[in-house]
Parts: structure tokens; C-alpha cells; sequence
């Protein structure tokens, strides 16, 4: 059986199945039988492109609007069935051989350039149609995330979904993206997505969301054209004096308001993807660079643009490391632990004596873990330390000069500095779970982003402040 | 000598090339010598991707300035340079195999889409780097329309040329353009540009372009968000009673305003494309479809859309058609010719006696025609009748199904009919040139536009009304 | 002593006890002793018009700056002080000589117009100077509220909140004004206003809110361009089918979207004041008249426009007039209550049979009144018979012609018609306390508001529905 | 005769006139007979407040449209009808009286702010009322400019233009008004209107303009938020090295743009006021100190404000000083002037020899009297001398303390200093003619601008730079 009918054979059976589901619901809706047919005939027209362009496009709308009233498995079947719309591999195979065949560069140029046509799936087509109509833009995100939560080991909706970010990515590149303040005065519809996508530190009523937005305070997000009312990225700022060593303390509703006149520092404290079906198509980079370029503009009286950031891996690296016994402690440390111990619940009477590092496991299994004066005296050293190393030095698995820990990877891919470790940063559940509070302070330094960036891309050099090289060789 | 080794000699030469022209350029304007060093490796890293995407981005910008500053030469050796950097010819030798070797529709799927990437040539990612600098859009478009007018044989520029079309359709898709409405409100910075780009109907004064914007006038126009003062195509409306059978009495400055209330039609006169560097990008069907639906929806006395249309082709056709002595002429009509011959200066002596087709060609050498009275009431049903015909039977040579004349031919494809010819509709010396001062009306009706678009693209069935089909059989 | 004496001396007082505030407030803030006299100065200089009027107007932004400073009575002292420049009473004494003397309608119409120069007090001049400085339109409305709180008896007061009254009429004149529709997409700093200010039905939560601006919702206020974030009025608007009898069923947050397009009445549920400082500046009939527009134009298929109003000073009246014996009840209503009688607590053994007034009084004492079902069928004919005689006939105290409701007075001077009234409508605390749970609709019919308006105002006919007559004079 | 018979008397005649000049063009215009009552009999409601104030603006509104299509006699008519709607003159004595009779600065207080509401005229409410219909606020500008053009010793219409002004000086206050930055992206609309009102220096074409809105230039205006297509005031001003010495090189399409970031110096050099019906009611100087604002925030490269001014009483001054043999000249200028003798056509035979100033009057007879390198060494600095002492030194007949010369009046109550006397900086037609093509800077000191106004204001003293003052000196 040839590719061809294979792949008729699949579309055939997708379709079917769709039309099934499809006249069920249809039935329930009180719509009627001529829907089955209806949608068979919709999707292949819309796809083989019969009629013109402006046709195509009536289509793709009928299409989008029933996918929307579909359930899961219906769904999923419309996908299979979309996906299925490949290139034709007869098509290919001669385009190929052209290309084999070529004798010279400029022949070569034609061929390939052939090739790249004969690939093009016509299911790109449908995909490229429904841009136009009414949130179109916005549906064929949210039918990328769809992809990604289905395409598990399926094939033919990863190439789908291969398609659909290729797409997503030359309509969100950057240079399509507007940058825009966000506050107080923004339309509520926007204000209501920032609660809605703030997943670092969650906003939990309107009030906390407007003290996040008030005079000492920034927001700014990046916004498709086409998507006017959905942020796609959006990232916190608060103006201080001094970089800023408490998340809980920036979050203070009942903090008094500064004037921004005399904050020298912006404190950058939470970033967010916005859109799941944008997923792998970043401009993360591009806004901190771009909100730094803003406000260096505005507020002459900024000197200093750093993060305050969480540290999620961090914590799950010290147990694994400590439970491999990879964790070295010096004399000091050793000793200052062994005198934390009447402070644990007395071993069992056969259990061994626990050596350091497991006092050290114990103390970190309570939360908090300072909770006595003295322990803290011992474990603020200890974990800054600890997490210095873990900042400058831990590689991500199979991935040599990388950081560890995904977040500074960011940063640091970003062209910012590892610059100080903050300890009792974040004492809410969530801060002591990632990082037993701990949290740090990246530097944009705007003179030498570039330089930290292509030090880190190109040879996985980790810029960091000598404070923190210090600690991290202690 | 692989590919691969061709290539590289290709970019080396280019880069020699666009070296030696920048140190010319340089020296003269003073940066010196380092300048060469630096525009080959600045090309060669943005395209190698060396650093991250902000360098990318960082180096592009240079690029496109050291572009702007090239004469015609270096532009076209900058271009082969850039076009040289195509896929890379082992890396796509060994995707093609893999999808040989496909042994079912998933594996097939995975090894196309892994062909489909190996296809991408680098030099796509320097384009889109440009993008994102501030007018990156228009120079990418421009940019375009100067590798259309090089790229004549050149089959690396060809190749180049397709990839930043490819990239262009993708970005002015219609689903991101806005369309807006021109008026006299409107930026000078917008208005002087539609002065620049009509090309069917010239406009001489601003008192000429106010006229046209006048409360009895539409303009509307597609924009992209990146391109904010560049329009890309526009189409100038007249709101009349009755369909207009005449462009110079619509473009009469003196003639009285008509309250808009009071208009029954609205004709679309004059639709022209803007930008040189999207040929082939079509967006002209989508705007009359918008263009017709908002003034639908804001004028409920507009009962009837139509255009008042040149014929471009259609003298040409005719003088070609009267020399191959394709036109048959009746009875009643040979009758008349005939007794216009005095008209015309005697003939040598010698020469023969004129047939009818040679009478006709004299009298239409002549400009205008209808010099005397006898001589319209012959003409006016005589050239109508034939134009009626050329519009509705007339095929594009090697086009079988498609209108011979490419403006009919586009508003056919839009939903269109032919409704109605137009003696002396328009007499200007071009209306002459063209088509003996004949117009012709296409009418659109909201509610057949999809049945037209679809007979006509669809099976080569042209609308027209009951009496272009009686003039065109007679 | 003089008048010109009196009035030195009492702006010298007043100066002097806000600068002994202002030096203690100095002293604290640590600006020293030099704030002392240098409020006085400013003062004076403002008032007196020393300088320029560039001065002028820096001086007033000093001037407004130090009152926001001031506590509540050296906010009096201050007004007191601006009060007391007055017209000097010299040149107002020789001007109204003039005007006495005048001989004719000219000699007069020139000695009026200097009559009217010499009346205008020095104060107007700083309140003018205030409205250019940021915010200073804002700071005058409140200052009118300031005055309005505290002119209680003081006639210098009332002289200065009078002449601020004209100032802020010419201002806020409707033709300044403009139309803004409210939704989720508007701004939060407008919407949080929304909240503070509705009074008639409060809104609860941001939840509440959004409701409020569903799709079948629709909200209008007016702005002033100096005050672009602060609503002067607004009214929201349900777009249902049919007029609405429940306010609560309005209200309901669980309650189906409408599709707009669905409905066929536009009910006009709320409508409130928001600035103090404007009391007596009336727009509200204003705001409906052009509300009324809008929908009309926007959305053909709305036919009926009316309000969900209701009847602050129902109950109160019905008490009052049952009380004073002044109710006559039919002898069906007699029968009906008398057979309610034994729901009621038994009187003490001494106490007179109750009267059908009596029995009427208590069943209406309860809370709700219509606890059982037969109560229910009693009291509500009865209620709404009674509550459309007190719409319909009842007039306000020494106001002849004028309605006794507040809010149907409102309604009829805008030329709406009493249509119907509602039984159980608001069945809130506050709907039961204002009119034992009746609303009533007010209809507007856009052609017949200007009629309606003339009869109101001009002679106090009240326009209603034939239903409303019956029911009155049942 | 009583005050209220000869007022209705007069407005009666008034209307009869109207009424008659109605019933003709209503005639004309096939309205009919029953036009002439409506017209009495709506001025008369309208101005009585008959109906409500909804029924107040409708009528206005139809007033409003009938003076437009009135003659001018007719349009005189009407605003004499109108005029006569005056104050109550028995409630103005009897108001009066009561001021008379206070006892107390309290009661006085009480009595005049009666006072002023009964001399509030009727009129007032019409023009109020038109107000709010659409571009009533600019037909109320306009009906100034009519009531200015004929009020020549109508005390009626003298009284009515008085409120009209005391209503739009309300209204326009530089507190409501909109600073606009105009440029080559503004609308068509307004850019025309500059053509319009550019009186200083014409502009001639849309090149002319299009180069007045470089990138090296700037110009702004005010705006009414009702008049939003309609400039109050502009400014031009010229982004430059240095302060301009010649408009003709400002002006010059040929001149070669400058980068503005190199720019040190802003020259406002033309200002014009737009609006005839706002002539009184001054902006200028707010708007100069505004721009000036402006331009320090945004352009931190400028560093010095000036003015490039015509003198435009100079030369009349002059001439009439020399006549008047007012003018003392130095022993080195007659030396010079003497030298210049034979240039003169030689004095009939008869005429006594002239002296110094009649070789001054004689060449200053010529245009240009520079003709000769000789002449213009000796012109030079004369006529600057004395020019800068004609700027420095003389005053307005009967303003002592104020400048002669209307444009160094405007400037120096402004704040500006006197800086610069430029020669040949004006060699148009109209520059010749007001001054001998001289023209002078104006410099505005951010720093001392208020004490320069207050200086000038307060006290007359000309603020002038050292150069200037030795110059008057000499």
C-alpha cells in the first residue's frame, strides 16, 4: 500500500471518527444528520485548497468554530485528521531527486528551493487561514497547547505541531511585539490575565494587584498585535534603594509607597510566560533587555537593574547531593553541626551515631529549618555557601555549561550576573520547598549584557559578583 | 569539490567583493580600514548564529545600516554574499535518505519534518534578525523589490528572493494587516504617499487628493502594525447615485458635493498596490470584501457596489485581432463602416480598395475616433459589442479558463460580474491608449461574491450581466 | 469703620490663625519660621494680583498645595480668609450710582456691564489661577464639597461657594462633557470608581463589577476632559427582553448571558452622582438623553428604553398618611384585610378591635410584609394600587405640581412616562425599608420625551401608561 | 417709558426685522409663511426658558442654524434682538437697594451675590445653550468675530460681545486648553489651517510647510477640546546652532536639515494667534513658556530659548522721529551720512543743502537703502543703535512703562530679555517695509523668566543683554 493511500486511509478513518462524535453531538444539539457530511467535506475542502482563497478562509472559520464545540477525544480526532494532510510523497520523492541530481550550486539553489515547496504540508494552509478570522491568532495558540498535551508519542501530531510553531514563530518574533506599561490605569480585562498568569508569586486579591502596580512600582509586558488583550509575557519591577533581599517584604501591602525619584535600584521580582501554546518561542530575553533600555530612558535616577529570583532547583540538588555523600563540609561547619544536635529528636538506641551531613539532613527536614537562633547562626554560612556553588557551578545533566538550575540559566543566557545570595528571601511554603528560603539577586549591568551573554551562549563562562566567587570556593 | 567547498567559495568571493567596495566607501567617508575586516565577519557571524540572538539581532542592525550606505554593485554582491548562505547541502543529503527510508505514514512524518528543517538556509535567520530593528519591515521589503529587479537569471538571488517572500507572506498575511479609513484627517505623512503610489487615476494638486476625500469620497487602505505610515494598498470609493459611467466627471474638483444620505452606490475607482516589494502577496480581493462590508454595515443607503474599471488590454487585443482578421463584423455594421470611408484620406492610387476591418482600423488610428457624430453612433455599439466580447470570452494566452484582460481577471477572482461598458468613460489620453476611452463596471454583490469567486477560479465561469451577454453575442 | 476696613481686618485674622497652623505644621515637617509669613504673602499677592499672570498661577499651585496640607479648621480658617476678598465695596457703590443714573436702554446696557466688572470678587481670580495646576479642576470640585460641608449659617462661606458654584457650571456645562461607554476593557482607576460611587445598588465584589459589564450590560458616564479619570455620572443600562419587574433577578451573577442581539429593552437600573462638589450642576437628564442615542443608533433591535427605578419615599408617605387616616381603602381591601387579621399577634385584652387600617399597619410593620401566601394576595394589589396613586398624584411639600418621589421627579422633568409598577422588585434590607419592595418603571419613548418634558415642567402633567391611571384611581 | 418698555419695544422691532428677512428667504426656500412666527417665537422661548433645558439646546440649536444662513443685515438684526434680551432692570434696582441697605460685610456678602444673579442678562443662557450643540463652541468664537466687526458704537452690541468674551474667557482658559505637537504626522485638517493662519511669515506652498515640520523644526499649538480640528495659537520654532540671525535662511527649503541632537538653540520665530473671536482673551505667553517646558525635558542638547522677532512699529517710529527732528546723531555717524551725499540725486538747484537726517530720511526713502557696500557700513550700525533704543527706551503713547513696539510688549511681559539686533534679518517685502529688514532676539531664560515678567509687569523696567544696552547707549 503506498504512502499515499496510507495517508487517505488515516484521514478517511479520522474523519469518520470525527463525524461520528460529530453527529452525536450534533443530535444532542438538535442540529441534524446533514452536519456529519457537512464536516467531512468542510475540513477537505478547506484543505485541498478547492474554491479560491477567500472561500478557503469562510471555511477555516467554520472549521475553528466547530473544533471549539468538540470534546477531548473529538478533538484529538480532529487533529489526527489534520495532521494527517502532509505533504505528498510522491511529490517529495521527485523533488528529492532533483536535488540529488544537481551539478552546480545555482542548480542546487533551484532544486532545494523546489524541495522546500513540495514539503510545505497543505494542513499549514488551514492553520494559516484561521489566522484571519476573529482570534484566530489566539486560537491557534491555544490549539498549539492542545498539540502539547496530546501529541505524546503520536507522530503525526508532533509534525503538526512542528508545523504550528514554525508558524507561531515567525508571527511572534519579536520584532511583531509590542511593549507596553502596565498599570493601575490598564483596562481590568488585562489586569485580570496578570492574576490569572502570575505563577511566581501569586496575586492573590485586587489589592495585592494594585500595590504591585502603584507609583513605586512597574509592569511591563510584551502584546501581539493580534492579540490585544493577552500579555504573552510580562515581567514585576519594583523601584528601591539598594537591591532588594526580601520577596515578602517588596510584596508588603501595608509598606509605605516611595517616590520613585529616589529609588537608584529596579529590582526585577517576578517574570512570566503568559501563553502555553508559546512554549519554546522566547522573548524572555528580549523583554528584560528592552525594560531596561525603558526605564534608563525615564528615570535618570535608576543606577542598578537586578532580579530578585527563586532558586527552584536548589533544593532538590542538596538532598540528592547530601544523599550521595557529594557534599564536602569544612572542619568548621562539621563542627558548629555536631554542636546542633541535642536540638534533633535522640536517635533510636541501635541506630548509629548520625555524622554530620545527616544532622545537617535532619535540620533541613524541619520548615523552617532556623528554627532556633543558633541553627540559623550555622545554616545561613552553610546554605549560602552551598548555593553560591550550586549557582556558579552545577552543570545540567547531559547539557555540559549550562546551569543547573533553570532560572539562572535564563539569567545567565540573558547576559546578567549571579551577584548575591539572600538568605531568608522567601519564607513563604513555596520558597522554603524550592530553596529553604533562599533566593537570588541577578545584575543586568547594561554595559555588559552583551559580553556576559556571549561569554555564557559561547563558552559557558557564569559571569558572578567576587562575593559570590568567594563564598562559592569557602 | 563538494558543495559545501563551492559554497564557501562563493561567500568568500561576495565577501571580497562587498569588502573591497566597503574600504573604498569607507575610506572616503573616513572610518579607515578596520571597517573590511569588519563587515565580512560581522555578515559571517550573524549568519553562523556565533553568540546568542540579541548579538544576532545587534549584528543585523549593522548590517542593514552598512546595506543602506552600498551603491547598486555592492548591493548586488552584498545580496549573493547573503544568498550564498544557503541549507547545508550534506546535512539535507542525509534527511532526504531518512525519509527514503521511511517505512510508515509516522516515520515518514518525523523524517520530513527533519528534512524540512535541514532545508533552512542560515540566511533566513539574518532577514528575520532585521525585522526587529526599527523599520526592519519596510527595509526587508524594499529589500525585496531590489532582488526583484536583479535577480533576472540569477538563480542565488532567486533563491534568496523566494525565501524572503516565503517570509513576507507569512508576515503580511491579511490576518495581520488593519485596514483604515483615509480621510482628510488623516497624517500628511499618509497622504503625500497616496499622492506618490495612484498610478490609475494620477493625482495632480492636494486640492485634487481633498476633493477625493471629500464627505462624498472613501478611502481605505491595509496597514501592517510595523509599517504604520506605509499603506499597502488603498482603494478610492465614490459615493454616487447610480452607477458611474464616467472618471473624469467623478474626478470633476468643480463638480457639487452629493450628501452621502442621499447615495445609492458606491463605486470603487481607482485600486492601487504600493509596495513594489510585495508583489505577488495578494490582499486586493480581501480589501474590496472588507471595504464592501463596512460601508454595508455604516451606510444602510448604499444598495449597490461596483467598480468603474480600466480595460488595459483591450486595445491591444483589438489591433491585433483587426490585423489577423480575427473580428467578424455583421452585415448592419459593415453597411456603416462603409459609409464612413470619406471620412477618411483617399487612398493612393494604386492601393486597394479597404475592406471594412481596414476602414475600422483607420478610423481607430485616429485619436479621438469619434470625431464626428456619424462616426460615434458607428463606433459606440461597435467597440462596445467587442469589448464585451474581449471581456467575456477573451483567455490568456496559455491560460486556458483566465481572462485575457488582468484587470477583469482580478475581479472576477474576487466575486465579481461584468456588468456594464462604458462609451467615453474615460478620455484622457491614457483612457484612449488603453481602451478608446472605454471603462467597464464589475459590480459586486455581497451576497453572490462567494458563488462568482468560486465558478470563476473554480471552472473558469466568468459573471456577467443579462446584457453584457447579449452585446458580447450579438 | 469702613467696609474696606471690616474686610481688612477680617482677612488679617484669618490669615494670621492659618499661618500660626501652618508655622506650628512648618515647625513639625521642619520648614521652618520663614512658612509663616510667607503664606500670608502668597495670599495676598495671589488674590490681589501682584505680578503677572504667569505669577498668578504659581503662586495658586503654592497656595493649593499648602490647603490639602491643612486640618479641618485650618482648611475654615483658609476659606474664610479667601471669602473675605470680596468686591470692593467703594467701586460697586459708585458702579450701581451709574446704573441709576442711566438715561437709556444704552447708557444702561454700558453701566450694567461695569456693574457686573466691579461685583466680580478678587477670590474668583485665585480659583481660576487653581484649575490650570495638575489636578486642579479636581481640587475645586472638592473644595465646593469642602464648602458645602461647612457654609452651614456663614454667609462669607456661601458667598464663596456660590461664586464657585458659576465657576464650575460654566465648566461643566454638558456641552464640556463626554459620553464614555464602561467595560471590563476600561480601566481599573475608572472601575474602582465605579465601585465607590454606585449608591443605589451596591457593588460587592470585582466579580459584581464584571457582571455589571457583561455583554448584556452596558454602561455610560460622563467625563470632563480635566478630569479624565474621574466619572461625574454614570448609569448602568441590562439589555433584556422585556421590561425588567426584579432587580435582584438583574443582579443575579448566575444568571445566562443574554446575546445582545437577543434583546429588545434597554433597562436603565442605576444611575449615580459622583462628585459632591457638583451638587445642583445638573447632566443626569442629559446622560439618559444620550444614552438613549447611542443604543438607538448602535443596536436596531432595542424598541423600548425604560428605567428599573426605585421609590425612595414611598413607604414613608404610605406610613405617615395611614397614620393621619388619610388612606381610603376600597370595601373589597377592607374585606380582605379583616380576614388577615388572626395572622396577626393577638391585641392585649383591652385594646380596641383594630381597624382595617390598623391590621393594614401592622402586616406592614413585618419585615417582609408578605410572609404568607394569602398576605401576599392581599398586599399586592393593594400596595401597587396605592404606590401609583402616590407616583401619579402625590405632590412635594410647598411644590406644587412637582412629584413627591424624588426619583420620579427626576424621571418625569426628563420626559419619561410612569409605565408600571413592580411588586417584590427589590426585595433587599434597603428595598423593603424604601417601599416595602415595589419599583417602578419610568418609560423613556424618544418621541415623546420632549412633550412629556414640556407638560412636566411646564405644568405639571405626569405622563403614564394607561395600566398606571387605572390602578390610581381604582 | 419705563427700562422694560423700551427693551421689549427694542426687541420687538428687532425681531420684526428678522422675522421679515426670515419670511423672504424662507419664501425663497419654499418654507412657507409660518417661518416667521417660529422665529420670534423661538428666540423668545429660548431666551425666556420656556420648557425645560433639554427643550433650551433644541431650540438654540435651531437658532443657531438659522443665523447662519442669514445676510449680514440680517445676522446685525439678530444679534441686536439678542442683545436686547438684558437684565431686568426693576430686579436689578431693586438688588441694588438691598447692597445699599447691608449692614454688615455678612449681609453685604448676601446682597451682592444677589446682585450679581439679577444682573445676569437672559442672553447668556441662549449663548450657553449653543454651546452644546455640535461646533457650537467655535460657532460662539465666530459670532464674536461678528459681533467685534460690528459693535462700532452699538452699546447693545458692545454689552452682548462683553458676556460673549466673559464666557469664552471662561471656557478658554488656559486651564482647559491641550498643547499639541504638530508635525508632518498630523492631520491634513489642521496642517491646512496653518496655511490659513500663518500671518507673520506666509506659507507658501505644502513644501513650504512640509519644511517648517522637519525633523529640525518643531511647532505646537493649543487646543480646545471642542475645537479639536481648530489651532487657538501656534508657534514655530527652529532647531539651530546658535540664535538665528535671518528668517530667510530659516525658511529655506534648500537648507540642509540638522541632525536636532546637535542642536543648541531654539528659535520660536513666527506666533500667531488663529481665532479673530478670541481676541483678548491671551494664551501666547502660557504657550511659550510651555514649549519651552517641553523642549527642556525632551532635548537636553537645548540649551538656550530665543525668539527671531519682526519690530514692526520701527520704521514708522522712526520715520516720525526724524521728521520731528527727534533723533540726535552721533559727530562720527553725520560724518558718514555726509559721505554718503552724492549717492542722492542732486537737490533741485533752489533747495538748501540737506542736512544729516535729510540724507538719513533719503536713503531710508529706498528699497533696500542698502544698495551700496558704502551705504550699508554706515546703516548698519546706525539704524541698529537706534533701533535698539527704539526696543530698549520708548514708550506707548499714554501706557507709561510699556514698550512701543507691540511685539517687544508681548515678549517682555512674557519674561523674555532683549538680546539681539540683527541686520538684513528680514529682507522681504514686508521686513523693508516694517522695519528696514531688521529683526531681534528675544532670549527666554528658563531661570528668569518669572523675575523678568515680574520686573516688566510690576514695574517697567526692560530686561535687555549688556550689548543691547551699550548699543542704545552709544
Amino acid at each position: 500500500m503506498s504512502d499515499v493511500a496510507i495517508q487517505a486511509g488515516l484521514i478517511d478513518r479520522a474523519l469518520r471518527r470525527v463525524s461520528t462524535l460529530w453527529r452525536d453531538m450534533a443530535a444532542v444539539v438538535g442540529v441534524g444528520d446533514q452536519a456529519d457530511a457537512d464536516l467531512s467535506s468542510r475540513l477537505r475542502d478547506c484543505l485541498e485548497g478547492r474554491g479560491g482563497e477567500i472561500s478557503a478562509r469562510a471555511r477555516a472559520a467554520g472549521l475553528a468554530e466547530t473544533y471549539r464545540t468538540l470534546d477531548p477525544a473529538g478533538r484529538t480526532e480532529f487533529l489526527r485528521a489534520l495532521a494527517a494532510f502532509d505533504s505528498d510523497a510522491d511529490a517529495v520523492g521527485k523533488a528529492m531527486e532533483k536535488v540529488g541530481a544537481a551539478s552546480d550550486a545555482a542548480e542546487r539553489a533551484v532544486a532545494t528551493a523546489r524541495l522546500r515547496r513540495a514539503l510545505e504540508p497543505p494542513r499549514i494552509r488551514l492553520l494559516t487561514a484561521v489566522a484571519a478570522i476573529p482570534d484566530g491568532v489566539k486560537f491557534l495558540v491555544d490549539l498549539r497547547a492542545d498539540l502539547l498535551a496530546r501529541q505524546d508519542g503520536d507522530k503525526l501530531l508532533q509534525a503538526l505541531e512542528t508545523d504550528l510553531k514554525g508558524l507561531l514563530a515567525s508571527w511572534f518574533d519579536v520584532a511583531f511585539l509590542e511593549l507596553r506599561h502596565i498599570d493601575w490605569r490598564s483596562p481590568a480585562v488585562i489586569l485580570e490575565k496578570l492574576v490569572e498568569y502570575e505563577a511566581v508569586h501569586r496575586i492573590r486579591t485586587w489589592r495585592d494587584l494594585k500595590n504591585r502596580l502603584d507609583s513605586d512600582r512597574r509592569c511591563y509586558a510584551f502584546f501581539h498585535p493580534r492579540m490585544p488583550e493577552e500579555p504573552l509575557i510580562f515581567v514585576e519591577v519594583a523601584l528601591v534603594q539598594g537591591m532588594s533581599d526580601s520577596v515578602q517584604r517588596l510584596l508588603d501591602e501595608k509598606a509605605p509607597v516611595l517616590d520613585p525619584r529616589q529609588a537608584d535600584t529596579a529590582v526585577f521580582y517576578s517574570i512570566n510566560n503568559c501563553q502555553r501554546g508559546l512554549d519554546g518561542i522566547s522573548f524572555g530575553n528580549f523583554l528584560i533587555k528592552r525594560v531596561v533600555g525603558v526605564l534608563s530612558d525615564e528615570m535618570r535616577n535608576i543606577k542598578q537593574f537586578c532580579t530578585l529570583s527563586p532558586i527552584p532547583g536548589y533544593r532538590k540538588w542538596l538532598d540528592a547531593a547530601l544523599a550521595a555523600g557529594e557534599i564536602a563540609l569544612t572542619e568548621e561547619e562539621r563542627k558548629a553541626l555536631r554542636a546542633l544536635a541535642p536540638l534533633l529528636p535522640p536517635p533510636s538506641e541501635d541506630a548509629p551515631e548520625p555524622d554530620e551531613a545527616a544532622i545537617l539532613r535532619s535540620l533541613l527536614a524541619r520548615r523552617p529549618p532556623w528554627r532556633e537562633e543558633g541553627t540559623q547562626k550555622v545554616l545561613e554560612p552553610l546554605l549560602s555557601r552551598l548555593c553560591a556553588r550550586y549557582l556558579l557551578k552545577e552543570e545540567a545533566p547531559r547539557r555540559p555549561g549550562r546551569a543547573r538550575d533553570p532560572v539562572a540559566h535564563f539569567h545567565l543566557s540573558n547576559g546578567a550576573r549571579i551577584e548575591r545570595v539572600n538568605w531568608k528571601a522567601d519564607i513563604s511554603e513555596n520558597g522554603l520547598r524550592q530553596s529553604h528560603g533562599l533566593m537570588v539577586n541577578y545584575l543586568y549591568d547594561p554595559e555588559r549584557i552583551e559580553d556576559h551573554h556571549e561569554a555564557y551562549v559561547g563558552e559557558g563562562r557564569r559571569a558572578a559578583s567576587t562575593a559570590i566567587r568567594k563564598l562559592a570556593k569557602a
